[in-house]
């Protein structure tokens, strides 16, 4: 198997650096592939217990720095795993919905926060960021591997499925502060694009909310809006 | 005057992209020293705005293709500020502590998400990333040039002008729920590192509070644990 630099269109992606590794072989070894050691690695006892999770579950070990050249240039990484990527399907209840998502390294934020208070069904709107590019792996701390992610095309292939969540959008255009709504379950929240936000039309068949903030910023990013958010409904159901 | 890379030791710092510029000419013209504008900026309505704050501050607005080759190699800046550095104080009222933050664009997003929630005087524990870099300044939004940040070299030398604020620390050794607390002004909002939290000894001194989260997941990344904070003692006075 050639070893490239990750793309899109590739059917496995890569973990880059020792914990991120170990978070692959100990949650999804059933995805693992191969795991790259730098010769100069120490074999320190997280390295021994990491290559030990690899032989139980069959996955060969291989010093390989070429393998870091390609995919790590800029150094500072001695481990990397190599696993395949998965078409998941989320699955009914409460949803979080990110639509045409850019940023790499906040959606990994955004999944490792999702982990962190409870969200495991995630929407993503094409086009929008891939959740399987190494530097969204890396962000999320491994809580790519605790979740479902799903792409939708619009919003319309969305609601043929689950058309029965309630829907809350986050719009610096509402007058709905986010504390006087008390989300009802099964929902969706609903964020938009960086730089742009949800397109108006959703107002339309959405309750839309807004975060206040002082009008000394034009708005808070996306992982804070989205992790602020996240925090507030898992706690008042 | 020389055109250099960033430096800690410089007296003066760079605000790399149109925006974050005229954040500066806005907000603080007092601070500004010179606008570089690259040769192939296309002379927008917003362009030419910003050359005509300039011109009211008196500050020079050079085309200076060099400076976008040192200041901002990888290119997509069209127009850098150059101001300079300010000491500051913070005046009494609520604060937000970091102990030992390291991350640049971190400590931007934190600005940017404490100007968003009202918290305006910012105390950082040495040693610690340069809220000067220009990382820091751009991810900042411009929100550096609303807050008051100063440094500390421990927390006794805080503790000496600031003992009588409430001292909240957010720790995962911490057993109480943020949600239970509710925070009693003047109070002191105490983060430690990205990777290292705070020292246990801050037990000793400070109310220590916890965001819970699931087992899944760590820690919440610093930004986050700090801006769902600030959103709910912002909330909850």
């Amino acid at each position: 198997m050639k070893i490239e630099r990750y793309k899109r269109e590739h059917d496995h992606s890569y973990t880059l650096g020792a914990t991120l590794t170990f978070e692959l072989m100990r949650l999804r070894p059933d995805l693992a592939l191969r795991v790259f050691i730098c010769s100069d690695t120490q074999m320190t006892d997280s390295t021994k217990e990491l290559i030990s999770l690899c032989e139980e579950s069959n996955i060969p070990v291989e010093k390989n720095n070429k393998a870091f050249n390609i995919l790590s240039p800029k150094g500072n990484c001695y481990v990397i795993g190599m696993f395949k990527k998965e078409k998941q399907k989320i699955k009914e209840g409460n949803h979080l919905m990110f639509v045409n998502p850019s940023d790499a390294g906040n959606m990994g934020t955004i999944l490792r926060t999702a982990t962190g208070f409870g969200y495991k069904d995630i929407a993503i709107i094409t086009p929008a960021v891939d959740v399987y590019d190494p530097k969204t792996v890396r962000a999320s701390m491994g809580a790519l591997f605790h979740v479902r992610v799903e792409y939708f095309e619009s919003i319309e292939e969305y609601r043929e499925r689950f058309d029965s969540n309630n829907r809350y959008a986050f719009m610096l255009t509402s007058s709905r502060d986010m504390e006087e709504v008390k989300a009802v379950s099964p929902y969706t929240l609903i964020y938009g694009n960086e730089a742009t936000g949800l397109p108006e039309e959703y107002a339309s068949f959405c309750k839309t909310v807004i975060i206040p903030h002082s009008k000394e910023i034009d708005s808070l990013n996306l992982p804070m809006a989205a992790g602020i958010s996240m925090y507030k409904f898992s706690r008042s159901v």
